[in-house]
């Protein structure tokens, strides 16, 4: 098959994302829940807001954010044993649970945030792939509307702006040598390359994560993968925005 | 307040269920799944099929039905941390995954299953009560589905019947004096005895599990509780074989 | 074998209970110990008074009692792992602790205790069914012991009365199609039902805890197993009575 | 107080072993168990036969025999935690369970024993003092039994000799500058230098393991701890000779 | 300061790599050991070259390469405890031993290996940033050595040629306004953005992991960067191929 | 083979040491640090000084010295795995630890250090027989480092006098029936006995821990063992204290 008319297995243009979704307030009691999904993968993101943070922290006048994400054991196509059981978490769960956690506080000012601590849990109830971009494009949402119920309940500052920006994120990669947009797990399990790249809405990148999994990869192909991220990530931006534009679901408290 | 007008805080009546649904298919790729809601207690159930048995039981022309229970870290009120980053699964979800399994083994022929395994997963995506019962009960449906799975893929005889029966399971308890029918997490929690029950859909009991959180109960009191069981556990049966009836989402393979 | 001549496998009748004995202050140190016995079923209990309550209850003028079960390697026919040695405690083994302290708890004026924890061990030297109806039986006395020390030391206010009543425990079950009292382990591990009951000495229930290992029970089964069981725990709350009214061996201290 | 006059606190000579008590068949299903007494210090051992041995031994015709020790929690004047609870085996109690191992290999032909594995548990019931020592020279005892067994039930060969004779320990310490044998737990926690010393019962070492927990010893001291060890061993031999000699209660099968 | 005179606290151009010093043959015993030196940054590691592939790959003709990173507990500034003491893996351990794998696997055929397996520790026994770009560039070197003396051992074919080029890595990052290469430890804790390049002899990415610390970063920074990364890689390529033309010390067999 | 032609493998007299060398200060932030080694042993050590103690010993006026030793994973001859992969520190290691704290506890005054703990590291970077002596040796260098270290950054008082004296240890053992001092690995690995003496500069005993591992040893041979470790000892000492003498490369702080 020639690059020109590399149609996708799913029939979508190298550039294009999957259906992409978000739905806010998914669970009644988390301060912010989203409900993300992109394409057939599908995370559920709790934001937990509580006041304080952790001892290492204190007096300092910053608060916390940070995030864990984890997969059900039959998000995938076969079973997983549940990290619970085996006792420990794996080096693919803490890497991913760090990348989210950093991606959130770059746009965050702990400053602004004050003494207190946002967790967002991120978990994977249906995996194909990009579990982890569309967990922090879906993080962002819930970490949104948790930072304004803390706002309306008094526990941060009227005038206080802990958001600095929003942030999203989507994996690029090059398959049967075509630089493709928002890989499905049957496209990510293929990829001689894999880029998972995270950014600001205005345009700046936070994370650049390049792997090559078959044959090491050039300059041209790393600026034709960068170039479909901004693409991308613009247009998560936008429907993030219309997503919190939308009136929200009452939250129980 | 006197029992005759004892009005339930959510207006439901002595013996009345939450609202029940029972949605099929929730997953694409798990064998059988269901998203079980007693009201506002929301659990993902997959049923995973896989060929053969754990080593201990090779070679005995018997199957084996297993489960394993987890809550989601902000399924509840406020945000527990993971088992996972504990780095061990607790007493309550040892107990509540062991009593799955055996409710589900009470109505499955292990001889007709042949050497295979199902695995149930239940995972609690949002808590209010009743997490155990909506389990099994939700856990029912989710294992016929992957048993007629397995038919249809010729993984177990046409004619074989490893289900014997159906199994649900409903939550009583004693509250402000009034013996009353699948308790919330408001009455839960205020509740002076609590019980369990778990039965086949013909009526006959597979687990009784009953504990005085406040004062013990006398027989009289118990007999009351096993009636309100005997009555949830017939409406729940109904739904449960409404849902079957119904045609399903096609699984994807 | 019809149900008439349903002579039990070591003579008993079926509603008898095995040789019961109850050992106090077996140990030197702790403030109350027991050695108990159901037949061949060996628990030693150790019930150790410290002043002070878990950080989670300071301040609330309320004490604390819990228990740990655990059996040793060779306790059983054949030799088990240590679960010290594989890292992790083991789902039934946290069942049966958490059994016992609910049922020690129900018998306990928590506020009358202060500010003080009994921690209960329940250590199985010799098992043959029953080990944790024989630890909760001879958990009650140990802890009877141990309040009283602690009174005789003025850690208690010597008008208080921790102790609202006695709690014992037992097994019944349906073997060979009739309900018998007290089962050792070649009738337990045949059962086709298994039910453990926990009341107090005044005859209600603490805990009923009912399955069905082998065919679902009906309603009069399980009110043929609740009347031997009633049976029971009067007898076992006449022996605990009487042990305690012996003299004990003095404590070293 | 002169060193002329230096009664023990509990009214012993220097050179005086406690109160030694071995009791043979403690528990029903054992190959071989004793409940060993020195004083206070109660320690159960159970000596485990098995067919086989570990993976990493087979087929090179030799047995295998090893030990684990263990203190029960409320073995010791305060409670302890369990060590499954905290997930993890302790340093002491490693090290404890391998040296009651090399010192019942000493003494074992494994070559004689055949491809088959004894495991000794060692579980401390109650301590105060010498719990290894105690453990070793009970330890004897019942391998001694469980290879008895072997040989009636045919699992070795009727003339095979693995025990190439016997062993036993005990611990000696300067204490408030006097030398002297078997230290209960006063002692042991105020000694200068303690030393356990393992033996056969032919006089010769298997271990000695000195260490100065005040001031460091000189090789006058070492001398004399090593002829009160000599004694004392002596003694435990002839002890131990006198249980094996008496008639054992029948173990059931 | 002007980025015109942006010295680096140590005295380097911006474009200037540490003192890079690699040692073959560090070990006696290992098939390749090297100990690398970044400046002060000093990591010891051994490539172990085992015949046969874990269990899940057998039977494919296929070897395996796999890494393993960890920092002496003193390696860092003030002490760090250590992983096994707490009972886990770290995170960010993890995170860096999968990069190491990856990142040698990028340049092994693991056909021509054979049915092989070699694991290369990287143990930091000094650290000063940079710990696994130096890790990566010695291990390059030392699975050379590997692979040469499992030819030399006859253990691969004489002919074969699992090695498809070289790997090194390099950090790069924006310092005070200014992109520059390889970071120490003073500039890594204070750079906006820091980035670490895996890329091959023959100059094509294998890796690219950049992360905002500070704020975000453009496009145009991206590229300063990924020059300044090209730029070191060719270097370090050429230390490494310096020390593997030189004779090696002999290994012990 | 007489004693008289008892060459050793490596040429050595029976009381001869291995090639010992004492490097101080081989890393750049521990407040004392020695690579030592004996022939091909090689252990890094790092005495971490911090001013505080743990929490049991506040307010106390009494510092704690502690050690922790590790092997790095190919160390040895074949690659063993990595206890913190393991999730569990081994018996061995354990033991190890706990040797080293105990022998540099003798000779430490924990009063003069004043509240202030020393954490000693010993990671085994090449293993070759008596890596525990190595590192006691070692450890007594870099501790007395970082006792001059604290005393000249005002950490502890110009006058306090926290060592009260020097510790070596050397290991002996019976090797083809000839007494011979300071075991290499082929040595220690046929030995039949096998003894580490740890002994202060004043040549008395802190430490005596020997083991039969094959036949039980005699008094005599106790005797002879004893002598050649004191030889052992002196020349060690000798050593430390010339390594001491030696003007050390600053530290960097």
């Amino acid at each position: 098959m020639s690059e020109n008319d590399a149609a996708r297995h799913d029939g979508r243009t190298p550039d294009q994302l999957r259906k992409v979704r978000i739905t806010r307030n998914w669970l009644d009691h988390a301060e912010g829940s989203v409900l993300v999904e992109f394409g057939r993968t599908r995370v559920l993101v709790a934001a937990s807001f509580t006041e304080g943070v952790p001892r290492w922290m204190k007096g300092q006048g910053r608060g916390w954010v940070t995030s864990e994400y984890e997969m059900l054991p039959r998000s995938t196509n076969t079973r997983s044993d549940r990290e619970a059981r085996k006792g420990k978490v794996g080096g693919r769960t803490h890497e991913i649970s760090r990348l989210i956690g950093r991606s959130l506080r770059a746009i965050i000012d702990l400053k602004a945030l004050g003494e207190n601590t946002i967790v967002v849990d991120c978990d994977v109830l249906q995996a194909d792939g990009g579990t982890r971009t569309a967990s922090i494009t879906g993080a962002y949402v819930a970490l949104a509307d948790a930072v304004e119920d803390a706002r309306k309940r008094g526990l941060i500052a009227a005038k206080a702006q802990p958001l600095t920006g929003s942030v999203a994120a989507v994996s690029v990669g090059i398959v049967k040598g075509t630089p493709v947009l928002d890989l499905d797990y049957p496209e990510d399990s293929t990829a001689e390359t894999d880029m998972n790249v995270v950014m600001t809405g205005e345009g700046r990148f936070v994370e650049v994560q390049g792997t090559a999994e078959g044959a090491p990869f050039d300059r041209a192909e790393l600026d034709a993968l960068l170039g479909l991220a901004e693409k991308g990530i613009a247009e998560l931006t936008t429907l993030q925005q219309a997503a919190l534009d939308a009136p929200a679901r009452e939250r129980l408290q």
